[in-house]
């Protein structure tokens, strides 16, 4: 008989969690970009690339594709010139072309939107949305660009290797995370509510086997929180916050350099010119076992957001992305988390 | 129609590389764990916990466990006290006991040897072996231990975090291509000789999502090369030397520390007491997408093996760990890459 | 002619600065430690050497000698076990036995209080004090302890490697800045108060080279703010704030980490278990040039005091050790910087 | 009476030092720069500039002026477009004009060269010579130039802080060693052969208070070794490596990364296109105490060099720049130290 030694770091599983679904209806791979609204684009351009240092995959009137620097798939980060800032899309990787079938039939079952639109650098694309209207972009292949890994002279600012994850408020966190654990997302962390009924308020959810391709907060929602870019190393981070701080960035930064109890992450939240929200981060850690125990986090732990102990500013709990064409709606719990004075 | 800007980094695909293997005949999660023979138990311990900074998950008369800082599972190194220093063992995890119903299936079919001993600490496991004869353990439970990721009080040493990959000699680099090929390990990168019938070389096999779990090098085989240890940053690895140099261990430093062309890895290969090979490592990419298309490197391109260019010593590329019960064979190709004079 | 490009960061110099003392009454080194009363000796010694990882040099029934990696010096922080923790005096280096000589002279001159008390593991020692009553010891040998500063296996939480400087508050800024020059210590950064009549607020002095030996602060004085303790990197502070948050220590992070504007030091600053504040800081610069021209910052510059933007925390400006026999008294200006909210 | 716990790391002084200078005829503050013959001044901006990332102060058809981003001094290397690519002078500061006269005197009592060109940015320069022949200048005015530690959107390369050092062949340590201590140059760490009657090999000397300013080897000379830039962090050089190797820099990185044993920095030596050495390095330590006791290192100790073992190649012992108008001779010492098979 196996042994657990612990099954959590921070106490016994007490909640209504599904178990791991290992024969999703189709196989996504991960999150793979974001499709972002910005008013200004040489703005946008001199934020993201100038400073925070994504590179160029291409550039054309009205819009901007990015990557990090280990990237392969053509676009990360997409930027389109709008007059109003949202969110456009949420983009995930399929295995292949008939995982695209197989979502397509599983969207069209549920009443879900399905379209095909041509998407310049995508294959074939399916349009749909998740149960809150959440917009989400799936497909199977992109474009490949030319790895700069080991070009490193065209490394600059927080020399980001490429994008992790997608962090969105919704307005019901059990209900986003039984919808995308459907889909085969497994849960490696989350934050509920003490007492006798717990309930979830946040969820992080994984593919690709490291702690989130995307996660959930509870709140005023559907909204993008933020999207989250890898960088190699801590000091990679350190050096773009010297840098934001003296080259006209300083009201940009929002939260950290800090250490996230939640998936160890060592982060800063920096806000774009439109004030969508990006995380620097590194330092989580392998989840890829089927084993793996979710960690389970009390909301009224401080250490669950700042390791460190310092609590997170209003604006980081408040605020976020409007995605275009849907209403957000007030939050099912109305229990909040500890913020800075 | 998509573009491939750049196929890979180092010119196109020549070579006779078998298109991956996205539904295997039982699922491979990740390489998960060695067992090695050392001779002093008490020396192997000094070594890997009191110098390297592995952390003891059990210890008995004749053998010690050992993980990282954020593994679950009980062991990634298992030391065992006998009188002559073999590797035993490579470990694999799958993905749930169907699996490994399977694999034993698979194995049996192939008429490869068939075992179910008893493992401490694991499920039921499968002992069974490549086709080269190499001891492979396979298993899909295991006991759970505290990650103690989030214990920083206890990281010492290299801090070092988690298994990350095994690396063999093999007498034909072509059929243990082959053999883990058809199991679904995907080829991320590889080294073949020049000129109008090239012939691999070596090759990095993954399963879990980044450069390797496995990796396969022409050489007198099978051996082990090495058990790669993952750490969180440059500097860890850079403090193992100073460390290392300082207390008794230089003659262990064989390698490094410097970057691999290959995987991108910072690496520093040093020697337990009994001879077994350890990378440290870090800093290689994600490789979860199917389209990720492998890496070519020419056998006689010195930035392959060493990104600045200092060629490795003639032991790294002769010396390894024989595998108990299997006599090792000179290899196919004898095609040599270049070492240090 | 000379031109000068750019005489300080941040404007021209506008305040009442004395020129730098070329030809001191006697030759000040540095400032080489601090005597400090603890309540309980057991609890400093688990966080000075178990957690920070300073080393220890001697330990009595009621004292603790404690070194960095790199000192010779045989102690930079003695810990006296007593009944109230205050800080019991700020030990400088003189060059030689004729500069301490000089030195009791100039004190005597100025009915500055001058004895010899015995200390251990120093030579002769002259106690005396400041025009506000700050205690100072100054000396010129002490025990030499061997470097560990290559005995990495040693290193242990910060891997501290030395004291740098000592930071007080002062009742009256120019007062103290005046005498100090006197001595020749040079100002490096200042930072004061706007407007046509400007008056100090701080000041940053040094003897040894970089930015500072001893720096002073507006406010009820003297107490000692901080003893600044060095490290060799960023990475090796970002370690400690894991350390001590994930250790029990977490109340006793009080602020950073962060980069000052002033001194552009990367800094932690931590309470010991009675109070005391200690710096952890990294990366400064030279300033040995006799024609280093001072830094001023305006009060009302929040990038002062972080780069970043964070407002320091009110403890941080209004708490500090007092002197043993000394009564602080309110300061001169009235004028505050910003602090968080 | 003082304890002496341990004089030195590696056993007691046995060798004929002479007491240090503290009350030399003239202030030197620190090496400050030094000017290089180039024959191509874009190729050598493109090193210097591009790839290690010093800043450029000044420029002119034939010249080229850099710093490093805490400097204020205008330059501390010069770059001169001429037809053989020697080194040209190595760069003083003196502390104020009274010493620039009393240097004067000192040179021409002892028949050196004594001239007062006029130099570019620097106030009255002394051009003089060593008693070898090494071209020097003395000065105690620069043109100021704006710190750049805080622009840190203009840092790149091995973001350079600041000229540290310079290193030189000399056919006579013990001669080089006698001058120099007698300007008050103070040893830190020398290495010497072994037996009963040791001669001195090596000498670090310094005046600013880290482990050097200038430093000889025995060799054929005089000639100029490297001139060494510290750098803020070890991964800033890490960072170089990887820049280097991926540029066309390859063939230009001739040692390192490591360790060494004496200073304890931790180094990267470059040629630059000319085949000037230059070394990257950090991790040195404060040794401004007047007791601070020289380190001994026997020629023998491989660890003297390199702290992690392996040994320097042969062109690193046997190459260096020539000084213009002076030509070197054979080192009075045989003794050689153990290079790279």
């Amino acid at each position: 008989m196996l042994k657990v030694i612990a099954p959590t770091v921070n106490g016994p599983v007490t909640m209504p969690i599904r178990p791991p679904v290992f024969d999703p209806p189709f196989n996504v791979v991960r999150a793979s970009h974001v499709e972002l609204g910005v008013r200004d684009l040489a703005c946008a351009r001199a934020f993201y690339v100038d400073c925070l240092g994504l590179l160029v995959s291409d550039e054309t009137a009205d819009a901007l594709y990015l990557r990090g620097v280990e990237e392969r798939n053509h676009h990360s980060i997409v930027l389109k010139q709008v007059r109003e800032a949202k969110a456009h899309a949420l983009g995930f990787k399929l295995a292949g072309e008939d995982d695209l079938d197989r979502a397509t039939s599983w969207f069209a079952r549920r009443n879900l939107p399905v379209s095909f639109p041509s998407v310049p650098h995508q294959g074939r694309t399916l349009r749909t949305a998740d149960i809150f209207g959440t917009p989400i972009e799936l497909y199977a292949t992109m474009d490949q660009a030319p790895s700069m890994l080991q070009k490193y002279a065209s490394h600059q600012g927080a020399r980001i290797q490429r994008i992790d994850h997608l962090n969105c408020f919704t307005p019901d966190v059990q209900a986003s995370y039984d919808f995308y654990s459907e889909l085969g997302f497994r849960l490696t962390e989350y934050s509920e509510t003490d007492g006798d009924d717990p309930k979830l308020w946040a969820v992080w959810l994984q593919r690709k086997g490291n702690v989130h391709d995307i996660a959930f907060t509870n709140g005023f929602g559907p909204r993008l929180h933020h999207v989250g870019l890898w960088t190699s190393g801590i000091l990679d981070i350190i050096h773009v916050c010297d840098v934001m701080a003296t080259s006209g960035y300083l009201a940009n930064m929002e939260r950290g350099p800090g250490r996230h109890g939640i998936s160890n992450a060592f982060f800063l939240y920096v806000r774009d010119p439109d004030g969508h929200r990006v995380e620097l981060f590194t330092s989580d850690y392998l989840a890829v076992d089927p084993d793996h125990a979710p960690i389970r986090w009390s909301l009224t732990d401080p250490q669950r957001q700042t390791l460190w102990g310092q609590p997170a500013p209003a604006s980081w709990f408040e605020e976020g992305s409007v995605f275009s064409c849907i209403v957000p709606r007030q939050p099912v719990l109305t229990a909040q988390p500890i913020v800075a004075p």
